[in-house]
């Protein structure tokens, strides 16, 4: 059975993506996004599954970030639906206090408001269960239901974020590559040079390939302020011919390149 | 004397962008970015400033989706030097726990980790130091020299930054607009039809028209899911009619385009 290292307590999100990925995995939880990537390049796991981006919230940049520095490649993505329960050992009426990661926190700000509930941020959603199991029954936690099973404290409502179309995807990496399926998708990280016209030339190689570009996103390169790396996903495999071709037009107009991987596209 | 709104505490580094932008202004402390453009929106306040950008972080999503929904004008940008600083009662050597907004925790990942000390995170630099203030000299805080000197809590060590290169971008938003003054920047926000190409066709109309784009972000559009708004700066004011002849191009390529505004370029 392979195993598979992620950022979080046992009952995060993360683990659950990586259940389902693989259906028979075993998993190994960490306590960074770092961490986890590390297991996986020094042999302790054999992949590693990082959330990359939610469909309320955006990109997670720390996640990018990493992407940038790892020697892994990318060898598949999953999609995740987040259903968000409120978890306390109290009742709804006397809770008055929730502990959880920021991003749930934020997600489920109608609920909370409503209830006029005061915030605790947490480094993780399933460790906030953990957390409260100690505490009084005015204090609450949001994070999965699973996470509710783990630690044995109860869900008081389920789904209570604001907007249930609540999706993060995750990506798979390990220190091997995935073959062409012939349904793949590769994910790049270039910067460009300081030039107008320079991004709109890479996209228009693209373009002219019928390539198919399914997100873009930047990010500050840290080195140089307000100068970007971009991170691209396109619909292809790295070893296609024509792919290899438009990498290689495009590298002309970067003063950096990176492909990450080709991986099957998920649904 | 302008009245500025602005999120956080009397001394967040907000505030003093604010008052480097206009000069001479007052300004009035509100507990969200919502709150803030609000204020201005409803006569409050003559402007709100807003942090969209960090030259570390990348862009600030939750300021994003606001300029999505307002109905203010952005008239200006400055950008501002973030310097970190670690304040509290104690020395540097009994301090092991520091509270502050997450992003000024994670800008100063490498101080706190040489330092081995525990985080808890804030909603608020200066906030965080008005909270260090009731507590024990083990407890210290991240925020501003003015934070420091407002609050009367001293600093321990200046410039605690893993990276000097920390800066962040503003906009002034209110409800009239800036004129054109011959060095503007615009920003827009647009959704592209789901056809391979969309975002293609709209980069080549301001290439052809030789418009130099200053920013390019995508954020989720919340209501169905993995599709985007994209959220562009460029150089010329929408008055040109070089711009305007652009911006009726790419309305065709559009399902939703709004212009927030034309402003002078900072620096």
């Amino acid at each position: 059975m392979v195993l598979v290292s992620f950022q979080g307590e046992r009952g995060a999100y993360s683990e659950a993506a990586a259940e389902k990925f693989f259906e028979k995995c075993t998993t190994l939880p960490l306590g960074t996004f770092a961490d986890a990537l590390d297991a996986a390049a020094d042999g302790r796991a054999e992949y590693a599954i990082l959330p990359v981006e939610n469909s309320l919230e955006g990109s997670i940049g720390a996640s990018y970030d990493l992407l940038h520095h790892t020697m892994l490649r990318v060898t598949g993505e999953i999609y995740h639906r987040i259903e968000h329960c409120l978890i306390g050992s109290g009742s709804l009426e006397n809770t008055d206090t929730i502990y959880s990661h920021p991003q749930a926190l934020g997600q489920c700000r109608k609920f909370i408001e409503q209830h006029n509930m005061k915030t605790i941020p947490t480094y993780d959603t399933a460790g906030s269960v953990k957390i409260v199991k100690g505490l009084d029954n005015n204090c609450a936690s949001i994070a999965s239901q699973k996470a509710s099973a783990i630690y044995g404290v109860p869900i008081i409502t389920r789904n209570i974020a604001d907007n249930p179309n609540n999706h993060t995807r995750f990506l798979i990496l390990a220190q091997s590559e995935s073959s062409s399926t012939g349904s793949d998708k590769t994910s790049i990280i270039f910067s460009i040079r300081h030039e107008p016209g320079s991004l709109y030339r890479i996209l228009a190689a693209f373009n002219e390939s019928g390539i198919n570009l399914t997100k873009i996103e930047s990010r500050p390169t840290k080195t140089n302020a307000w100068e970007y790396n971009f991170y691209v996903d396109f619909e292809g495999h790295k070893d296609d011919p024509q792919i290899q071709k438009v990498l290689e037009q495009i590298e002309r107009e970067t003063t950096f390149i990176k492909v990450l991987g080709s991986y099957p596209a998920a649904g």
